[in-house]
């Protein structure tokens, strides 16, 4: 630029004051600078990475009898389902998704969502409401965290994993009650497995501390249908709560089942109940026929298969045990997901990345995306992995792991 | 049951009391009551009923490119996504499905959702915030209604339509900023076709008023893509804001494109700034596959074939011509909905099943899915639809109608 040209005043430009959305360049720029920039690395059809950072825990999303669901079910019920799910989009091929579903988990019914972040919205907002109380568990999916947003209820965060803090939250709200007055709502929401650490909620202790003050407990089985439980009918099932009476369970058929979608399951009331209130069910299209169809063979799939579930423990726990040998802080799996720490969001990356340039795809969790705010490498066992790949994976992510 | 018995005392049983989900049941006896009760009716295959109901516009859904395509990823990239889109769930699939649909509405950048739900949770929440001001449209859909309640900022309704509702708004609120201040981030929110009656948003008169204050547009074309604008391109594209840099569109892609999903557009920055802040994008698994390729599938259809969009036109105004001759109470249509009133919520009930009962298909949407509480049947009108299958659903109708 010419020397004789005059400077440009720092001060905003008129077309700054103009500019609607001049704020997203300053929060860019934040980001920038705190090396928190996220971009899409779209990938193609047939990737050579060996992937360990997808959610396709049972190795089903292509599996040949569940995508030949998915073809099946787009040329029979068409691309769409045309609607929502209380005027066309309720298809025959959805019900019986529905009602094999809520077999195979041990419920008496189950409504299927297009997603499993609508099924946790509509949980959580429906099952509460402005005179509930929610407790939450701090480190709840963001989906169970925006379901508590919309419920408008009082909501208490309680600490991870921790039932003792459930109970005294829930006593506290029956003193404030009066004698003659109603019986506040009240509902604990959990994941089974939390998806960044990979551990499994206290289960059991949780509907110990929630029945005595008749609290519903909503249960987020995400990391835990398909790999926890009975032949993978997940952490509730696991627990010997499936079926009873004041216990949801909201699932996601995007995971273990290789498709795409969510599902609540519960006592038929309640189901009832999400069909007539439930936001995201009542004013969403209905799930697409492929999805609803290719998670049906999975289903199926892993009925005839039980020990699909077993295997992915197996290799997650494989994994664990090797990382750790090797000297790098792992948190010892109790399902699909193994979490690996690092030093800093920077090192995080580079580590991704590395092992992304030796072949192999791991996920890489930074804030704001991680409750505590410590960067990892998030792995997920798949159970179609082998021995040889294991090992594989094992070299790659010690060999490009940050110096002590 | 036999005389001698004690009869049950009317205090609450002690199970009642116990009973986490006992206020379940008094809302379904008012709802019984009240005759709103909802009851999913999924359907076959292959439906012997005329479809004016659905929100295939374009009939696209079953046909066979569309199903094709959809056939075709889910062999080819897998039934599912198996990720969130910032770890696996990116196909290059989904990137081509992002960049057609950008060019056709004449915008810098798209981004594809699990569904039109979650884009508008996304869109209103990632560009507003606790600081800002959301203006929004009092008959908004659900989805932009919940994604104000996200977002945290301060939200004010204003009337129907009401671009000088709108303006008055905004005046009030920059006259409350002092100077020096920066400027407050400011969000008007209108679908561009409402949902229920059919009627279109003034939207060139909305940016006229939200210019000048800084605020930016964000417009949902659920039901304006595929049937407004040059070939389908939406209303915002015949607006003439296609591309504006204050511009921001929703899609869902589960209507005219006869698929699952939804879509923001918009300049490349924002499109940025929700790959880096939307939850809905950040939490959830990618769209599956065949979703996409289906989407993909039927904008190449519409782009080749743009007198598709003009013919849905032509339908719904025949449809509202000849209902309106024979007395009904119809809202002249915008798009492709029309909107009839029924007189109570059991007499649209009534309606409905009687064309049902006669072989057509409408829906019937009734309190609380209606802002009004005005219950009305709602037809939809689809391009495919023959002028034989038209003066049959009028026929229909009309035969079936409430006596005045």
């Amino acid at each position: 630029m010419p020397e004789t040209r005059p400077r440009k005043a720092r001060q905003p430009m008129p077309q700054d004051r103009d500019d609607a959305f001049a704020w997203i360049d300053a929060q860019r720029e934040r980001r920038d600078r705190a090396g928190l920039v996220r971009r899409l690395s779209p990938r193609p059809a047939d990737s050579p990475l060996l992937d360990l950072a997808s959610n396709d825990y049972l190795g089903l999303a292509r599996h040949p009898e569940v995508t030949a669901a998915a073809a099946a079910a787009a040329h029979r019920w068409g691309a769409g389902s045309t609607g929502s799910r209380l005027v066309t989009g309720s298809t025959e091929l959805h019900t019986t998704l529905e009602r094999e579903l809520a077999e195979f988990c041990g419920f008496e019914a189950a409504l299927v969502f297009s997603s499993g972040y609508a099924a946790n919205l509509a949980a959580v907002s429906a099952l509460s409401g402005r005179d509930a109380l929610v407790v939450s568990d701090a480190d709840n999916h963001a989906s169970l965290i925006d379901g508590c947003r919309l419920s408008r209820a009082e909501i208490a965060v309680v600490p991870h994993a921790d039932p003792n803090a459930v109970r005294k939250v829930l006593g506290a709200a029956g003193e404030e009650a009066h004698a003659g007055e109603a019986k506040r709502r009240a509902l604990v929401v959990s994941d089974a497995v939390f998806s960044v650490d990979g551990d499994a909620a206290p289960l059991a202790a949780l509907a110990g501390v929630s029945r005595p003050y008749g609290a519903a407990l909503v249960v987020d089985e995400a990391h835990g249908l398909g790999v926890l439980g009975e032949g993978g009918r997940g952490a509730v099932h696991g627990a010997g709560l499936a079926g009873a009476p004041d216990v949801v369970v909201t699932a996601t058929l995007s995971k273990s089942l290789g498709s795409q979608g969510g599902a609540v399951l519960g006592p038929a009331r309640v189901i009832e109940h999400l069909v007539n209130s439930a936001r995201t069910f009542i004013f969403d299209t209905g799930l697409n026929p492929a999805a609803v169809g290719a998670a049906l063979a999975s289903l199926r799939l892993l009925r005839r298969e039980p020990e699909r579930a077993a295997r992915v423990r197996t290799v997650a726990m494989g994994l664990y045990g090797r990382l750790t040998a090797a000297g790098l802080a792992a948190v010892r799996p109790d399902a699909s997901v193994v979490s690996v720490r690092a030093p800093s969001p920077e090192e995080a990356v580079r580590w991704a990345a590395d092992c992304r340039a030796a072949g192999l795809m791991v996920g890489c969790f930074r804030p704001p995306s991680v409750p505590d705010g410590v960067s990892r490498l998030r792995l997920t066992a798949r159970g179609d992995l082998t021995e040889a790949q294991v090992e594989e994976a094992v070299d790659v992510i010690v060999r490009t792991a940050p110096t002590a």
